[in-house]
C-alpha cells in the first residue's frame, strides 16, 4: 500500500461538478488500496473575491487580517470536497492548515513553513480516512493564522509528502503536464515524460505556471518525486525528479520566454577594482534580484555595466544607482524579453547554442545579451519579437 | 474605565457601509475610555449561501464538515471589521472562536460552551487593542471546529461578558429594543426600558427574535446585564436584568404570538394511574418538547389528554402514540396558534387574565386551551385569528 499526496488547484474545485470530479479521482486512488492525503486551494475566484472585499474597506489592510480573511477560502474547499467524498462512500475528514500541523514563521501573507507536526494527519490515516488538508495556510508561534503566498498550496502538498515520506506527490492542474513550450502559442509542442528539478526550476515560466518554484525547490531539497497531471484528462503527466530518464534522447527540455525583464545600463563606470561589488552589493541590499550581468571591456579607464532585473524592481534599481552610488549615466530599457532553452545535458553539446542563434538569425531577430549556465542558454531580445522567437527556436530544435 | 462587550448580528455587517457604521460605534466606545470586546456574526446572507453550497454537494452533510464550512462566515466578518477599525485609527485584532478560547462539547452544529479560556482576549486587551471575536463557534476536545447553533453569536457575547465580568453586554440589532408587541403588526406598541430575564424568556417570540433564548438563560445564570439596541439608530435600548425597575407601572411587558403550534389530542384514554407518565415519558424519550397540557375530567373510566408541541414534532408525536403506546384515537390539529401576555407581577393581579379574555371575547375569538404560569397567560386559538388577537389584547392592555 502506497501513500499518495494529491494536490488540486482552485480551478479543479471551482464548482459542484469539478468538486465531484476531484472526489472521484481521490476515491479511485483510495479504492486502489492507497492511503491518500489531499491538499486543496480555494475555489476558483474565491481568493480574488475576498481580496476585493478587503479593498472595499481599505487599501492598506493589516497583513495579519488579510491572512485571517484569505484562509477562509481553503477552509470552504476542504469542507465541500470532504462532503463530496463522503457522498461517494469514501471515509474522509477535513483539516485546516493549523489542524494539519503546519507551523510557520511570522511573515504574514508570505510565511515560510518552519515545522510540520504530522500527528493529526497520521492518526486520521490510521483510522482509514482520506485526509483533506487546506493548502496555503499555517499557524505562527503566536497561534495566529498565516498564509504561504502565491503557489502556497503546492508547497503545502510537497511539505506533507516530504514529512510523511509519501511515495508520490501528484500536482493536478488544468494542463496535462510540462511541455517543450507554451502549447497555446507554439505548434508541435511535446509533453515531457520526465524532467529534473533543476530543469523545472529554469522552466518556471513554461506551461501556464504549472508549478510554483518554491515547491520545486522544496521537492528537490527533500527529494520528493512530483507528478504534474490533468484533473480533467486521465493520462500520464510529467514526472519531476532528481535524475530524469532521457528516454527520447531529448537534450532540450523546453523553450521559455520571460517578458518581465528590464535592462539597466550604467555607462562610463570607472574601471577600478570593487566597482562590481559596489553596484551589486547595493542591489542586494535593496532585495533586487539581478539575473543576467554583462560587462564591457574597459576603454580609456571606463567600462559599461549592464544587467537585467524584473520590471517591478527597475525603478528602484535606477534610483539607487543614481542617488546611492552617484552614477550619472544610468538608463533603463523596458522593451526587452528573455528567451531561453533549458536542458540538463546541453553544456556538452555546442551545437545547441548555435542552433538557437541560427533560428533567431534566420528570423532577423537581434540578440542584445547572451547568458549561459550548465542547463540553459538565455538571450535578451526585443519584447515584441519574443513570441516569434520562441516559435522559431522550438521549430528549429524540435522539428 | 469599563469593559463593554458589543455584539453585532449579520445584518449589521452585511456590506462595506454597515461595517464602517459598526466600526464607528466600536471606535467611539473605545474613545470614551472603555475596553471593548466585539462579537460579530457572519455577514448578511453568508451563512445561507454556504448552506446552499453544501446542499449542492449532498443533502446529508456530515455535521463536522458543516461546522468547518459555516465557521468561515464569521472569520470573514472579523477580518473585515478589524480592517475597518484599523482604518479609523482604532487599534484592533481579530480572533476566531478557538483563538478566543471557546471550548465546547462535541455536538457539532449545536455545541454547548464548556469553558472559555480568556488568556488571549485578556492579553490583547492589556495591549490596548479592541478584540474582535468570531461569534457562533468554538473548538471541541479533538481540536475540531464546532458551531453553537441558532443565535450562537449572542451566546458567545454573553459568555465573554460573564467570563470577563464585563460591565455591560450590548446586543446590537436592527430594532431599537424589546417592544410590547411586534411593531410591524400592532399599533401603539411601546419600547420597554427594562425587563427581567424571566420575562424576556417568555417573550422570546417577540420583537423579531431580538434575543436568542439560550443567551438569555446564560445571562440569567451569570447575572450579565444585557442591553438590546439598534446599530442604526443611537437611542437607548431595552435593558434585560434580574430585577427590572417598573418605572412606568407596567404590569404587562408584552403580548406575543407563536404560530408554530400543533395540538395533539388523545381521546378515551383509560382513567388509570400512570397514564400521563406513559404518554409524556414517551414524548421525552423522543425529545419532543411539550408545551401546554390539558386533561379532561374522566367519564365512564375514560379521559381525554390534549397537549401542544411544535409543528415539526407533531407527526413523530402522533406516530409514537399510535405505534409505541397503541392509543387509537389520536389526532393532530395544525390550525392553531398561541397568544400570550407576559409580566412579572401579573400573578397577584387577577384582573389581567380577565382583560385578556375580554379582549378575545369582544372580537369573537374562541379560546381552545388556557395555560397560566407565574409570569404569563397563554391561550390557544385559531391560527388565522392570531394577529387580530394580538392587536385586540394589546389595545385592551396598553390603551
Amino acid at each position: 500500500m502506497a501513500l499518495i499526496v494529491q494536490k488540486f488547484g482552485g480551478s479543479s474545485v471551482r464548482d459542484r461538478d469539478r468538486i465531484f470530479n476531484v472526489a472521484r479521482i481521490v476515491s479511485n486512488t483510495r479504492k486502489a488500496g492507497n492511503d491518500v492525503v489531499v491538499v486543496v486551494s480555494a475555489q476558483g475566484d474565491t481568493t480574488d473575491d475576498l481580496i476585493e472585499k478587503a479593498k472595499e474597506i481599505t487599501h492598506n489592510p493589516s497583513a495579519r487580517e488579510m491572512d485571517m480573511l484569505l484562509a477562509t477560502g481553503e477552509q470552504i474547499s476542504i469542507a465541500l470536497l470532504t462532503m463530496a467524498l463522503n457522498e461517494l462512500g469514501c471515509n474522509a475528514i477535513s483539516l485546516t492548515g493549523w489542524q494539519a500541523g503546519f507551523r510557520t514563521d511570522r511573515a504574514y501573507t508570505k510565511a515560510r513553513i518552519t515545522r510540520l507536526e504530522t500527528e493529526r494527519i497520521s492518526s486520521e490515516l490510521e483510522r482509514n480516512r482520506v485526509v483533506v488538508v487546506a493548502g496555503f495556510q499555517g499557524l505562527n508561534k503566536s497561534d495566529d493564522i498565516t498564509t504561504l503566498g502565491r503557489g502556497g498550496s503546492d508547497t503545502s502538498a510537497v511539505a506533507i509528502a516530504a514529512a510523511l515520506h509519501a511515495d508520490r506527490c501528484q500536482i493536478f492542474t488544468d494542463v496535462e503536464g510540462v511541455y517543450t513550450a507554451d502549447p497555446r502559442k507554439v505548434r508541435n509542442t511535446r509533453k515531457l515524460q520526465e524532467i529534473t528539478f533543476d530543469e523545472m526550476l529554469e522552466l518556471a515560466s513554461l506551461g501556464a505556471q504549472v508549478l510554483n518554484n518554491r515547491s520545486v525547490e522544496l521537492a528537490k531539497k527533500y527529494n520528493v518525486e512530483l507528478e504534474v497531471l490533468s484533473s480533467l484528462n486521465p493520462v500520464p503527466g510529467t514526472v519531476v525528479k532528481e535524475v530524469a530518464n532521457d528516454m527520447e534522447g531529448m537534450l532540450i527540455k523546453g523553450v521559455a520566454k520571460d517578458t518581465d525583464v528590464a535592462v539597466v545600463s550604467i555607462l562610463n563606470v570607472p574601471d577600478e577594482p570593487g566597482m562590481s561589488f559596489k553596484i551589486f552589493g547595493l542591489m542586494a541590499q535593496k532585495n533586487i534580484n539581478v539575473d543576467i550581468i554583462l560587462q564591457s571591456t574597459g576603454r580609456e579607464g571606463k567600462k559599461d555595466v549592464i544587467f537585467t532585473c524584473s520590471e517591478g524592481d527597475a525603478e528602484l534599481a535606477v534610483r539607487t544607482l543614481k542617488e546611492g552610488a552617484r552614477f550619472t549615466e544610468v538608463s533603463c530599457d523596458r522593451t526587452c524579453a528573455k528567451v531561453s532553452i533549458v536542458g540538463a545535458g546541453m553544456q556538452s553539446h555546442s551545437g545547441v547554442a548555435a542552433s538557437m542563434f541560427e533560428a533567431l538569425s534566420n528570423n532577423n531577430i537581434n540578440i542584445h545579451m547572451i547568458s549561459t549556465s550548465e542547463i540553459k542558454i538565455s538571450c535578451i531580445i526585443d519584447r515584441d519579437e519574443a513570441d516569434r522567437a520562441v516559435v522559431a527556436i522550438h521549430d528549429m530544435l524540435f522539428r
